[in-house]
């Protein structure tokens, strides 16, 4: 054989420049011919040699009298003409179709002469797929990835990644590149510090060990387990709904579950809120459902928008409770009541408001019934009706008040059930490893017996917000947690961000576009309970720093350009913060739980009262 | 206060029943109206108030003069109507729109008058937006969700999920529910097992440890870290291209690079393999760009598709390594010389493949120049022109055989950085905690080094099979590492895997629609290089029983059909590994590394040689 395929060499130009491994490949599966047949890929190229052609006719005349016999055993299904034939032969095998060799081992099915590429050129050459170089102008495909690049690059809105490491051992701290050189963090969404709280991490530690780094599969086959079913059970609970399903993040929960909902509801129509989450727009645009955008938090444009459409319709309000860029909070209740009237359903994202707001943190829609969730007494009779009750779907993630990675929905055990069934983000992909959801239900769970982190992260919030008002520095008013400072201009922005990190070893990431509106580029700035006094003394006087050396504006210079997103407005009334004087100084808060009791009785302390 | 709000509630039908955390909610945030003014949403609800909406008519008409002033300070952007007004003010306060009280506080733009909800039918009731019943018909959501689930219950294809709990040390063994109940798992993913391996473990857990549970942001905002540069700079070398990106799965990376490519480059035309993941099929639709279906691993067909298009026009053939659900392989040789000759680039899905072929676990792509990259002195210029080299855009998972979370594109430093600079889907989400990144760099490295996993669970495919064929017991036949065992009917499917759990202790999840077509229902086996052969035997006794107990056709009974799927087709020639006896037998493979070497030297091993 070795030396057949040596003698074809000499005689073939395509086998010549053909290695054994690409020999291989071309007869790894067959195709169907056009007349129905089944070849070898191999045997697809050797149609178009001036030799093998002529080989193959004989060959295919030889064997019509056996084909109605091929068709009779032949199946039916995708994977048929795969199997028929065999997949893998040795390169060896392959000098068969060398011209100089005895004809090629029979077909089953040989299908009937035809010219599929006619354009032979020279009758000595080998015309195949493999041609040295394209016969066709083509389109300049990295030209266009450079062009996509470049246009970024002109308005500014490229975007250069910053290493930071964050240690859990000296939250807030990070180390750069350098090991040695340390950073504060002043933008993560770690909000709480809970990616190093040691509840999560000893329920993470103990979870790797014993059902080791990966789920395995899909929750279909083989990634269903103990810790999705106690982390789903926690999260119906924390909302107080019959069902939960956790996703990959709660970008993929927002995607898969509008556009599932939006592909499936008959004629359905998605009411957005035009500073809605990238996200939810993906998800409303890939549901191919109508969407009407109204204007942010503005009740009478949606109203005006539900009253426009049908009753019947099947409709869904989308929107979230706290803002991420600018910390504005949606009148959750109102737009219940908006639902309840034109017949809606309700979709509130929580992203940015669970384990920060709410008496067991569980967000905003709970904070608004702050007394009820408060009390440890409460029944299911005494949480019906407050706005969390009131809200159809709400999704969340675990990814940053909660310190881990993932998403989620809850909302009606059918309306989960039928998202579980329908929706291909959540069916075809690899779930969470488990010590990932061991780690999230212990954050969730602590957070819901614990209130000391959100209200000293709500008091630090506080407390820097006040100092950079004394300064000047203009943060755009807002009543939750996100303490955005305007800069207004892209360039600038990156300036200020990089002069933090180079000169004053704070991070803070600019906000460019397409994350924010063009104009109103800013430093979206995050305390958290690990943000003290000393490191809130020390951003303020490097912002200030930073912001007399690129000359920045200040309150007073957007004042006197009639202010902007909300900065040096004149005579507004103050902003309220949503944590209300009298809740920070609640004194029912609950003593920290201790280091061994979180990863026992997982769902308990959520679920308890309400049972 | 408190005695106002007191005489108010006696007064007003609507304070009486709105708790002051819904009052407080209605001053949340404002509206504009349509008037251009803006206005709390308390005060939006007082206008259909019958006392109120006079009360207010007659502060109108006395705002009138102020309101050019309001302008003038009013700024502009998304914001702004938000933060002109108090977003927040306590119950009490709220009280001032009681009619018994003196008129309101003064309004700053107060919008001119007009009926919004004329519908008032007795002037003495409040009608607002929170009515006690829907006031019109609605369209019955839950009543929807459960018509669909019905519909999966009807056609055999509702999902039963497995609680199934992997144990790292005992694998491939788990338990169920309950902690006691030992099963053996023959269907997981983790193909390889290194979901408990101790290099990966190790690094998971010093990560863990060193920089907590979760990367606290996206890619941009402080989620950007050494493990991120790390992975990505492994996993570009261990497919020999420029770049790499992570993503949080690798649903999200086939869904968002192809929605991105396709709707970016223009008039975009999609060539996508009918048997193609649903990710990539998503990620298609998300896209926009047409899509042009060519039949599975058809040469042919695709051909006839590539040149029915202009050679200038841009054309992505997307298709996999590794089909999943039935074994079968791409020829990806032929299909880089079509995509050469028609001006396509490539988009090659090596999920089920990474880690599982090549020297270095690149996948197929890899496999197919098996010599060039299993020679440690190979060069970036040995390795031109090889199958993996020609490749465009190679995406793959972190959580199939390399046992973590996540997946990944590698491709050119322009494309990788299109995507990163335009995909929503890696924008906007979470980036994958640090322990996640390097127990998943730890693993791909750790396979590059170490080919005893894959050739052992290549072994025990091979025997596997061998036992079932000679028993009569159907799998499909493929090249691959899957075994695929035909049923052909969903509900028994189903219960063959249900008595495999319940009777022998033994997980092998049933396969139904939408995973493969209806009719071709079947047990999808996968071995691991734990599969021993008493595992095996237990495995193929139990089988056998059950195919007696549930009657389910064997090879004959298919045969006697004329074959089906592969199965039972007369003469077909046996089908060839793609791991050749020669390639098992090779005496190079590397021992395997020592236990506190993986973490060390992180990039080396793969990169070194093709430096």
């Amino acid at each position: 054989m070795e030396a057949l395929l040596h003698q074809s060499k000499g005689v073939c130009p395509f086998l010549k420049k053909t290695s054994p491994a690409t020999l291989r490949s071309l007869s790894t599966s067959t195709h169907q011919s056009p007349g129905g047949g089944t070849i070898t890929n191999l045997q697809f190229i050797a149609r178009r040699c001036p030799v093998m052609n002529k080989a193959l006719a004989v060959q295919s005349a030889r064997m019509t009298s056996r084909r109605s016999y091929g068709k009779a055993t032949a199946g039916t299904g995708v994977v048929k003409s795969l199997l028929e034939k065999k997949l893998h032969t040795s390169a060896e095998k392959k000098a068969n179709v060398a011209p100089s060799t005895s004809p090629i081992r029979p077909v089953q099915q040989a299908p009937p002469l035809q010219k599929v590429q006619p354009a032979v050129k020279k009758p000595d050459a080998y015309v195949g797929p493999k041609p040295a170089a394209p016969p066709v102008p083509r389109f300049d495909y990295e030209g266009f990835y450079n062009n996509e690049l470049e246009k970024k690059h002109k308005d500014k809105s490229y975007r250069y990644f910053n290493n930071i490491n964050r240690l859990a051992k000296e939250f807030p701290r990070a180390h750069k590149d350098s090991k040695e050189e340390r950073v504060t963090v002043w933008c993560a969404n770690d909000y709480l510090g809970m990616g190093r709280n040691k509840h999560v991490l000893k329920a993470m530690h103990e979870t790797l060990d014993m059902y080791g780094a990966g789920a395995g599969g899909t929750r279909n086959i083989s990634g269903h387990n103990q810790h999705a079913v106690a982390l789903e059970k926690t999260l119906a609970d924390l909302h107080g709904k019959e069902g939960a399903l956790v996703f990959s993040s709660c970008y993929v929960a927002n995607d898969a579950t509008l556009a599932t909902l939006g592909s499936k509801l008959p004629d359905c129509v998605i009411l957005s809120d035009s500073m809605n989450h990238a996200s939810m727009i993906q998800g409303i645009r890939h549901s191919g459902a109508k969407k009407m955008v109204f204007k942010h938090n503005d009740l009478a444009d949606l109203e005006a928008k539900l009253a426009s459409l049908p009753p019947e319709q099947p409709k869904i309000i989308a929107f979230e409770s706290v803002y991420s860029m600018c910390g504005s909070v949606a009148p959750i209740e109102a737009i219940c009541d908006l639902a309840d009237k034109y017949g809606a359903i309700t979709f509130l994202d929580e992203v940015h408001a669970v384990g920060m707001y709410g008496p067991r943190g569980a967000g905003v829609a709970e904070h608004l019934d702050y007394d009820v969730y408060a009390n440890p007494n409460r029944t299911k009779q005494s949480q019906k009706g407050t706005v969390m009750d009131r809200i159809d779907i709400i999704t969340g993630t675990l990814g940053k008040a909660y310190g881990c990675v993932g998403g989620y929905i809850a909302g009606s055990a059918k309306f989960v059930d039928a998202i579980r069934s329908l929706a291909p983000g959540f069916i075809f992909t690899t779930s969470l490893p488990p010590a990932t959801m061991a780690g999230a239900a212990a954050a969730v769970e602590y957070q819901a017996r614990y209130q000391g982190d959100r209200r000293l992260q709500q008091l630090h919030t506080r407390a820097l917000k006040e100092d950079l008002n004394q300064r000047g520095i203009p943060v755009i008013p807002n009543p939750s947690h996100i303490v955005p400072i305007l800069v207004g201009d892209a360039e600038i922005a990156k300036q200020a961000s990089d002069l933090l990190l180079s000169d004053y070893d704070i991070y803070v990431q600019s906000i460019n576009y397409p994350t924010v509106p063009r104009g109103e580029e800013r430093l979206r700035v995050t305390p958290t309970p690990g943000h003290t006094a000393e490191l809130r003394a020390e951003l303020v006087d490097a912002l200030e720093d930073v912001w007399q050396r690129l000359n920045i504006k200040r309150v007073a210079d957007w004042e006197a350009q009639g202010g902007f997103v909300g900065v040096g407005v004149k005579d507004a009334a103050p902003v309220q913060p949503l944590w209300t004087d009298a809740q920070l100084a609640d004194a029912q808060a609950v003593s920290e739980p201790a280091a061994d009791e979180a990863t026992q009785q997982r769902v308990m302390p959520i679920a308890a009262a309400a049972a």
